[in-house]
């Protein structure tokens, strides 16, 4: 199956966000997605402010006024910050004020300091300004009653900020997705653990952990499991219940490729959906829905298993998230480069072919990491990597290229 | 000042990483900085390896197969997954082996089991192979002795399963630089607290802080402090004492500014380095290096207060986490659109437009969210900025334009 229809196969098979929500406070919602419309309890800056240091006017006072022909108006006060002066600017009259006072009755706009001059109590005044001008009027910044963030939004920094602003504290937001990872194969040790003869460390309950936290959701490792039917079902079923996605890695030869498959199948409804994508490295892959949550089974080989976590499971993952697709979904950070090897690949599938990104004069040089295979030491290497989109074949030495950035 | 010319004088005036480090499990490493060279303590995979189904055989025993005219060759048993077999591939014979297994003596090659068919305990070949084809050599992954993260690289999930493959897990890491926060103004009132008249909720506690730990760094928040020279400074030399950077965000008056001035100048050698920069938000920003520690005075502008965090503490805050730079520093994610409506700026510096995107068509559209000045609600709302640079004076709708996106 072609990758962007695997993606939309498994997005219209899943009911949607995890359906609990939980409130955080502010100071813990970074990244995290709202679950509900938040609309504006009150106005911002909820007063008439200044947003210039200056002196609060009549506008119509200083009509005409330039630096041949200057407006004198009469100081008469001072707003001091953080509080509502009991002062009126009457015509011919003008009060100091800081960015940020709140405007005095009878005022209607702020001359810049700038373009005043203070003599005594005489402020000249040498350029006109416009009703409003400089100043922010109650409900500027954020009316009440206005959608402040929509349900499915991220919060970022403005976010956040602009919700303390307004006074609020706490926000519902989705429960993180937990995911579930297995890893399987007879020949596998724990990475803490001295490998025996023919044996080889678990890189992926470390890699695809840190590929999920990285996704915004939460890790739940549930080791290694050799490569018994009963045993994987019987994990994967604790694992499916305890959590809200499940990723089943190895094992890395067919007769387990067909074991994980049934288990799959065995997990619950719809069960498994499709069977391979057409994507390198990342081939033997498969995709089930079971009772609402999705199950992968994922190769065994780490820098496949990456790349399909990236490709496939991160868009599901944000999804579950409860994140409202928008239009900077799934876009990688990307530089551009002339690539100073030749690559080939087979027109019938994406193949994603990692790189060493160098600064080379003006611009950037992409080395493609060549190996055997896709093994977990070229991809530590790799700082990027060039997607050869299908019905391409190859790439050719000193052609332009589009790095996607992997650090 | 310009804008590469204060990131570069803030850089060159710092001394380097954080000197404290830590050891951390590999489950907590993501994102965190290495503190020291890396080099694998062993092979990887660690003994010669099938990275195909199929049969180990010698390489010689097939030369010259094809459809046409296949060799054959005698099965004399099997590999099973995490052993090493004591059997030994002799000349005529073949060894079935699954990917990822132990190579067994005498064997120099894999064929796989698509090129094969099995009748019996004979194993016909209907394509040859050469010496090493469909395996991988005991080190051919990761080599030991080899450097495998080098002294300030971010680890990533290909980095930590790198680390996994090695046996390595736990690494040494530079402690997340802290970043104190201080809001300053007589017109403050914390976000949980209703603001009296002429008072507004600080914002920049929240926003900043938000924008510390997306950072990768560790906010420390000193609450209110107001505009009271004393105070300011106390409070400011508790926070640069207990943190390894300094943030001051406000007053929003030309006096306060002056008092934030002369307290980063009192805090410590060399003192303030740069007044003002040419960005749009951000111009009235200080730039102090005290003892060692960067300690910088931020907009009270919310909205002006985040683009001076991005822009320039970003990069500053990379190095201080012990990050080298690298050709990927300071990319941004970006999507190229169409401008739906004319901006204009000034010549003399770099001015950020907020715009909200959306797809039209096959392409992107960007609207610029005007206001009467850079507010935290219009920012909110904002899931791109456009970059207008230095000497160009704004932008034409119609015009094509990278969005630099914020969500």
């Amino acid at each position: 199956m072609h990758l962007p229809a695997a993606v939309r196969l498994l997005l219209e098979s899943l009911p949607g966000p995890v359906a609990r929500t939980e409130e955080v406070a502010l100071a813990d919602a970074l990244g995290r997605v709202v679950a509900e419309d938040i609309y504006s309890p009150e106005d911002l800056p909820g007063f008439n402010r200044s947003s210039m240091d200056g002196y609060a006017v009549r506008a119509a006072d200083t009509f005409g006024a330039s630096e041949g022909l200057p407006a004198y108006l009469e100081l008469s006060g001072e707003v001091l910050m953080g509080r509502k002066e009991e002062l009126e600017v009457q015509a011919g009259k003008a009060v100091r004020i800081s960015t940020g006072g709140f405007m005095p009755d009878g005022a209607d706009a702020v001359v810049m300091v700038e373009n005043t001059e203070l003599s005594g109590s005489t402020v000249e005044i040498v350029k006109s300004v416009a009703p409003g001008e400089s100043t922010i009027g109650r409900d500027e910044d954020i009316a009440s009653g206005t959608l402040l963030i929509g349900k499915g939004q991220v919060l970022g920094p403005a976010q956040i900020g602009a919700l303390a602003g307004v006074g609020i504290t706490g926000v519902s937001v989705y429960e993180l997705p937990a995911v579930g990872i297995i890893s399987t194969g007879d020949e596998l040790v724990e990475a803490g653990v001295k490998p025996g003869p023919g044996q080889v460390r678990d890189v992926n309950t470390a890699a695809l952990g840190a590929s999920v936290a990285r996704a915004g959701c939460v890790a739940r490792t549930y080791g290694i499991i050799e490569d018994d039917f009963d045993r994987l079902l019987a994990a994967s079923r604790v694992a499916l219940k305890e959590c809200d996605a499940l990723l089943i890695s190895g094992g890395s030869s067919a007769g387990v490729r067909d074991m994980t498959l049934v288990v799959l199948e065995a997990l619950g409804k719809p069960g498994v959906l499709a069977h391979g994508i057409y994507l390198k490295p990342g081939k033997p892959t498969l995709i089930a829905v079971c009772d609402g949550k999705p199950a992968i089974g994922l190769p065994g080989n780490p820098a496949s298993a990456l790349a399909v976590f990236r490709e496939l499971l991160a868009p599901v993952l944000a999804k579950m998230r409860g994140e409202v697709s928008r239009p900077s979904a799934g876009v990688a950070r990307t530089v551009e480069a002339v690539i100073d090897r030749s690559v080939s690949s087979l027109a019938g599938r994406v193949e994603l072919v990692p790189v060493a990104l160098r600064v080379e004069g003006e611009g950037m040089v992409a080395s493609p990491i060549l190996g055997k295979s896709n093994l977990i030491g070229t991809l530590s290497r790799a700082n990027g990597q060039v997607r050869v989109p299908l019905g391409v074949e190859g790439l050719e030495q000193g052609q332009r290229v589009t790095v996607e950035l992997l650090d």
